[in-house]
């Protein structure tokens, strides 16, 4: 059964070839705005049953399972998406220091008829920093397409102290969780 | 300054190049028989130190600084190295399931006249596993080289629920208390 990645991020590619996962990707342009009463959860859920719907109705009678996926940090309740510029990374970055936030990322595995989304929540916890190492962060280029302004995967790592939950939900998606819901579905284990 | 990464893992390459780190390898085979009387704590630091102090002599003169590391795995305060056969890697699996162990990675960084040796923890809970799983997972040969016989950043993520702490301390070592040490001793970042 072939594998449809519905998201365009480098990480979400990277996680799957990490599991020896072979896939495709087709990515469909969604509307991403959602009514502000939403919450965090509601919000990545609805963000990712679009890109899966959309993606999916291109494959209709392709034996095939469409993966979406949408990540948001949160701090305080107020959903951070990706920094508009070198300047509001630096505030959003400054917002996260010394403290403790959310990674919500929500999930749609879909098929001919049958389709399941869900969501997993990392708490990560991070160090004090100081304006310098934000600014020379900035300057790598690093947190511009990041929701949250930073890769814990690469240069962004240094700012983590710790993180509570699962990793890979916070670099891109949570593909434990999101093998389980396809072998519940479909009674396929796609990793082994 | 040149960095050396004194460690034929895999995986400890793998995190310098996706933090954007140039470095060199060169590896010392050391001893890594310790004392059964040392705790886990002294016994990743003991081998790390070894294996800097063997690469650290062969560069006298240079300006560099050496990076090493040894990794095990503790579960009810018993190490767990790498597993010796399929069924030891079976049998290591099985005692992970359900439950939390730690993950221990002693590092030394040093260069002429200075050296400093620390460690980090980070904890894993385990799902519970059906034997299928660990066989199937077996299978695939990724246990094999690794402490406790899993990958966490590969298909043996699917076995883990959550971790609390630093995740690359996981995989391979601690790069961000790596970083900060190497900040303190030498006024390096070599990360920006």
């Amino acid at each position: 059964m072939k594998i449809i990645l519905a998201s365009k991020s480098p990480r979400r590619k990277e996680i799957l070839e990490a599991m020896g996962v072979g896939f495709e990707i087709d990515v469909a342009d969604v509307d991403e705005r959602v009514s502000d009463t939403l919450s965090p959860v509601e919000a990545v859920c609805e963000i990712s049953e679009r890109k899966a719907k959309a993606v999916s109705q291109r494959h209709e009678g392709e034996d095939c399972i469409v993966i979406s996926a949408d990540t948001v940090v949160v701090i305080d309740g107020r959903i951070i998406g990706k920094p508009k510029d070198a300047e509001d990374a630096f505030n959003i970055l400054k917002s996260l220091s010394g403290r403790t936030h959310e990674v919500y990322t929500g999930f749609t595995v879909c098929s001919e008829g049958k389709s399941k989304t869900d969501f997993e929540v990392t708490k990560v916890h991070f160090k004090q920093l100081c304006d310098d190492d934000i600014r020379r962060y900035i300057a790598t280029g690093e947190p511009m397409d990041k929701a949250g302004a930073y890769g814990i995967q690469q240069k962004g790592n240094l700012f983590v102290d710790y993180i509570h939950g699962d990793y890979y939900n916070v670099v891109g998606f949570p593909i434990s969780k999101i093998c389980v819901t396809i072998k519940e579905l479909f009674g396929i284990n796609i990793l082994y």
